[in-house]
């Protein structure tokens, strides 16, 4: 495939239209340097980490690829002013946004001349990202891991509501874990894809392996997208699910939920591996992720999975 | 296009992988009859009709094609037996069966000769039918219109989890409602498609039209999959989806739901028009349908934007 006259590789100056999703406790400097060093765009997850830890991280990313590489950014919690500082005393250039909206952080980061992504669920937001200046955006379907929207668009909708509504590039997140996945988000008008889940499981994700390993016996039906009423959270089923679950079926508030919840919950379950009392965030992919194999297998496998799709599909 | 060689052109004998849903007040015999005269199989929904209607709405289409069509039959609704009595009489060849399980059904079907597909929503599913004798499966996902499954699988994700649980070709539906989209289901290794809501919104379809010009007016988040305690439904936001909310948002059972729901309340909104208090059935591709033309030139439509969807994936 020659990729060189893409506009998500133009921008971001990388060989294949594949970005590797920023994820809490799995994507530390190793995972997003091996995903860099293969092709795509790696991202640090800022999410869980302490200002401190993240500085650490992306200067360790530094050391262990020349590839461009980013981070990201979710605009809720209360240190990611710390964090955007932090970027840009580090030099970095890349970085994706999510979880709030895109105009409190956008300004700071232009001038620095960094390109900047910001993670939508709906059209209408991916539109205002376009007019706040956003060079791209990343459109996260119903099917995703982890935070997701309130709107419930899957990406077989959501992608082309988004490609409809904006002229910048479009990056489609959420059900991606194969190559026939990734071609079929190009079919919907995507200019390339975010792949989270996949690389969560795999050798170079900080996520604990026990978590790695109930991930890939999950069978199809095993995630839902919980707390609707709090922060909508795709995650496995287990004790902790029962008790949302539980809540939720009572018409529980979200403070209630958020009060379960507590603090820790997805670091006891995806960094710590307390499979029944911790928060496992995964897509609904998970039902078809069997293996934690090295980044660079990976992409390669999905490369050829695409190849071999693209191929079924015929000749134009 | 050549599709001369596509397993589900050659078990149903159209010209093109495109079936179109058999759904509740929209497809009798006018819209069943102008899908397949435009190469795709035309269904006729028996979901809505008495058996005596459903039996005139049968001998209408064949007065109105000479091309093959087929009945949607779901099982779990009391006069199901008497509609695949008449369908037996009738001598129809094509058999779609759903909400139920398809060994209720396909013996007596199987050996009057018919094709006989099932509408699934896991690869479980799936699998029974093509262990029960299917002839195909028909996986429809999340986004999808009317009534939908339990597990939340969406198009993207379910599509490929039926691939490979079953040899049987798998006909892809939810989501579809453009050429693009129906690509992206060929990408993930769909054998053909399913369209329903993009029928339901044509000249051809007997839905009332302010039921059509509603579809048309909605907005990206205009539906959402209600009712999970009963039977889970996608429906329009309106006076009655708020009501069912309400209920649901205060731990309503599956008994109080059904009796809000209570007789007719489907007829009063897709039939008869009532916007408020009726039950508006759609899925989630509404916010990409906004106009209502003919069955012919909507399916040349499809076909010249599945053409340039293919084109952009660039040449194999």
């Amino acid at each position: 495939m020659d990729w060189s006259t893409n506009r998500v590789c133009r921008l971001l100056g990388i060989d294949l239209p594949l970005v590797q999703g920023g994820m809490v406790y799995m994507s530390g400097a190793k995972l997003a340097a091996a995903v860099s060093n293969a092709g795509g765009l790696g991202l640090i997850g800022s999410g869980s980490m302490r200002p401190d830890l993240f500085r650490e991280q992306v200067r360790k990313c530094r050391d262990l690829t020349d590839r461009p590489f980013g981070v990201n950014i979710p605009l809720l919690y209360g240190h990611s002013r710390d964090v955007l500082e932090i970027t840009l005393e580090e030099g970095i250039r890349i970085v994706v946004t999510s979880a709030g909206s895109p105009r409190r952080a956008i300004g700071p980061l232009k001038e620095a001349g960094c390109t900047v992504m910001h993670v939508v669920a709906n059209p209408a937001l991916a539109r205002k990202c376009e007019d706040a200046g956003c060079d791209a955006v990343i459109c996260e379907g119903f099917e995703a891991g982890g935070h997701n929207g309130r709107e419930e668009l899957t990406t077989m909708v959501l992608m082309p509501q988004c490609r409809a509504a904006v002229s910048v590039p479009v990056i489609a997140a959420g059900g991606i874990a194969t190559g026939a996945q990734w071609l079929a988000a190009m079919a919907l008008g995507a200019d390339a894809v975010q792949i989270g889940s996949r690389f969560a499981i795999s050798a170079e994700s900080s996520g604990h392996d026990a978590y790695k390993q109930r991930v890939m016996a999950a069978g199809f039906g095993d995630t839902m997208l919980m707390m609707k009423r709090h922060v909508p959270v795709r995650m496995l089923r287990n004790r902790f699910f029962d008790e949302v679950a539980e809540l939720e079926a009572r018409g529980a508030s979200g403070e209630e939920l958020a009060e379960l919840l507590g603090t820790g919950r997805a670091r006891r379950g995806m960094l710590e591996g307390d499979l029944e009392d911790g928060e496992l965030e995964i897509g609904q992919v998970s039902g078809l992720i069997d293996d934690a194999p090295p980044v660079a297998e990976l992409v390669a496998r999905l490369q050829r999975e695409y190849a071999a799709a693209r191929e079924r599909l015929g000749a134009p």
